[in-house]
């Protein structure tokens, strides 16, 4: 059957029917009042999901060009940083770093383990002669399903003093709080085909004061990807460069469906369907890659045993056409990852759930009762 | 009346239905075969569309990305260029390459005017050291309205012989013919909502084989718009960062329709288009700006005399509801443009004529006979 598709993978999430509509407008002119208009009311509503006073900039690209724009809009050549590697996306911060050629010291975990906050804090307490320009790290690391500690990282980072924290948001915005100007991150980036529901192609950089104030010593060469201009334009509702105008006016409804739902609601219904997911899988014998209650709000990964992982997703995208993610690099075949991240009802997770065990039992590899996993997951969900 | 908004701006063009349909589809995964046989059938359309055999890369991000992407993975820091600069988009160049460290010497024409070929003959000439690295040009200078020689600028650089060319024909593209091979033309950056018929967010950097090698010398730092990872993921029909997927299944449809019209034909309607448009212009007593004969086949710009161009702008807009472009930076109030640029048929030409007519009688401004403008329209449209 065609046309059936359903997303449970940890992006592109599930885009709503209203905000596909407003996606498929006639596009309208960049620089018109129609479009500041929509500009002041997203830039507003960014603020209220990142929970800051601080700016919010909008950038069409990848969530790649968000986090790049977080480093080379803070840092300069030589700058010694701290990166935190847990898994794919904590790896592609040293990369960004190196690339600019920013001395990296790794703090690293095996993939599956949280970063350990006590690391953080021995080496910034070693850091006397204050060499530490910035500490950037994942929260949610989405190749492995481990949510990071970053309110208390980057508390270390604030006794510190003089560096600043840089959060790859990217799978935890919008699935869990993250009061950006609370727990004192300086840099937040995101990207839209995540917790926002909208297909990718924009992302975001949130800028706090003390961000700004390491731009201005910045002397990393940037143009598309200077926030200067982001900012100055944003005080007049506009942008530097023409915006993916279509993805804005999604945008613009998506984040009132979530002002509507409520920040605590949000989170709450991502917590619960992490429960369901994680008593699912357990029940049906399949072990969590994660480290024990360190599951993040957005994918669990599930790392069966004596199972080829790739087939079981494989063929549950062939029966039932939802589509799974697969392991990263080494943990391909050995991993499948559901997301359940966005725009996710208890539905679409006891169906995942159903699936997945219906295709245990089809292939003859299911180890408990048929029927646990939905029990289980039903009895999360409460 | 609402929702009956017509552009005549230089981007976002009009973009068809069906392209808003497939862009208003739910997202598909941007790793499933599904999105690679996108990938595969949008890269051969794209090389077809630049008539080369080197690679078309798409970035998710404005046409300022993919300019910034050709000058980063094809020079070093300290590096010599030319830019030519003969408008805002000039300017911009030469702001790109100076932020990246580069020695720039700047060639320029005034505003209207198109560059002088031989001014880059003559530069190139006398570079026997050959340490000139790049020629940096607009092709069709958005913000006068005006086309470049590029044919005869590139030419002037492939005699010279270390040299590349690197072009922004982000509104010459889909326009008229830039055969990027067989003029020599190593680099071309374009966007996805000007000739392509689509919304903005996508843009597209064209790569010749001079220009990989010297992308092999490049040392500017990079990441996001590394365009070697974008070539080494296209080869396997996919990106290195999550894609704008919607954009790119309209992408597929647009090029669709573009292949159907044909190459010849689709610049055949914009070069009646740009000879209608400025028949109608001269007709009503409205100078263009743009010197005699360098008119560019995407936009025209008109510099009335006597007549506040904005006022007519805006009074268009408001009694119309079609959207004309206005002047910038020091031709604000000057100037107003037409684009003729993307999905525009015939239709769409003589309504923005008979419009501008019409606010001029009514604001007993015209100068000619009433009717002179569309009727002059109407015989060039043929």
């Amino acid at each position: 059957m065609q046309d059936k598709l359903t997303l449970m993978i940890p992006g592109p999430t599930p885009v709503p029917e209203s905000v596909l509509k407003a996606m498929g407008r006639h596009p309208i002119g960049h620089r018109s009042g129609d479009f500041q208009a929509v500009v002041q009311r997203t830039t507003e509503q960014l603020k209220w999901l990142h929970q800051t006073d601080g700016d919010v900039l909008v950038i069409t690209g990848s969530g790649t060009a968000a986090m790049e724009a977080g480093i080379i809009n803070t840092l300069s050549r030589g700058d010694k940083v701290l990166c935190g590697d847990n898994g794919k996306f904590g790896e592609r911060w040293v990369k960004v770093a190196r690339a600019f050629g920013l001395d990296v010291e790794v703090i690293s975990a095996e993939w599956g383990q949280p970063l350990n906050p006590e690391a953080f804090r021995d080496a910034l307490t070693a850091d006397t002669n204050k060499a530490i320009r910035a500490v950037i790290l994942t929260h949610s690391e989405t190749s492995t399903g481990v949510i990071n500690d970053l309110e208390t990282i980057s508390g270390y980072v604030r006794a510190h003093g003089t560096a600043i924290t840089i959060a790859d948001c990217v799978t935890s915005l919008g699935a869990t709080d993250v009061p950006m100007d609370a727990w004192g991150v300086d840099v937040v980036a995101s990207g839209s085909q995540k917790g926002y529901m909208l297909p990718p192609g924009l992302s975001f950089v949130a800028m706090g004061e003390r961000a700004w104030q390491a731009y201005e010593r910045s002397d990393l060469p940037k143009f598309y990807l200077d926030l200067g201009p982001y900012r100055k334009t944003a005080a007049k509702n506009s942008n530097p460069f023409t915006p993916a105008v279509n993805l804005y006016l999604g945008l613009e409804v998506a984040l009132e469906m979530m002002q509507q739902e409520g920040l605590e609601a949000i989170f709450a219904r991502h917590s619960r369907h992490r429960a369901a997911t994680q008593a699912g899988m357990k029940a049906m014998g399949l072990p969590l890659f994660a480290a024990e209650g360190f599951g993040s709000p957005a994918i669990t990964a599930v790392a069966p045993e004596g199972v080829d992982a790739e087939q079981l997703r494989q063929e549950v995208k062939k029966r039932f056409d939802i589509l799974l993610a697969g392991g990263q690099d080494h943990l391909k075949g050995k991993v499948f990852r559901i997301g359940h991240l966005g725009f996710v009802c208890d539905r679409d997770v006891i169906t995942a759930i159903a699936a997945i065990e219906t295709t245990l039992q089809s292939l003859g590899l299911h180890k408990g009762t048929m029927g646990s996993g939905v029990a289980a997951a039903a009895d999360a969900l409460g």
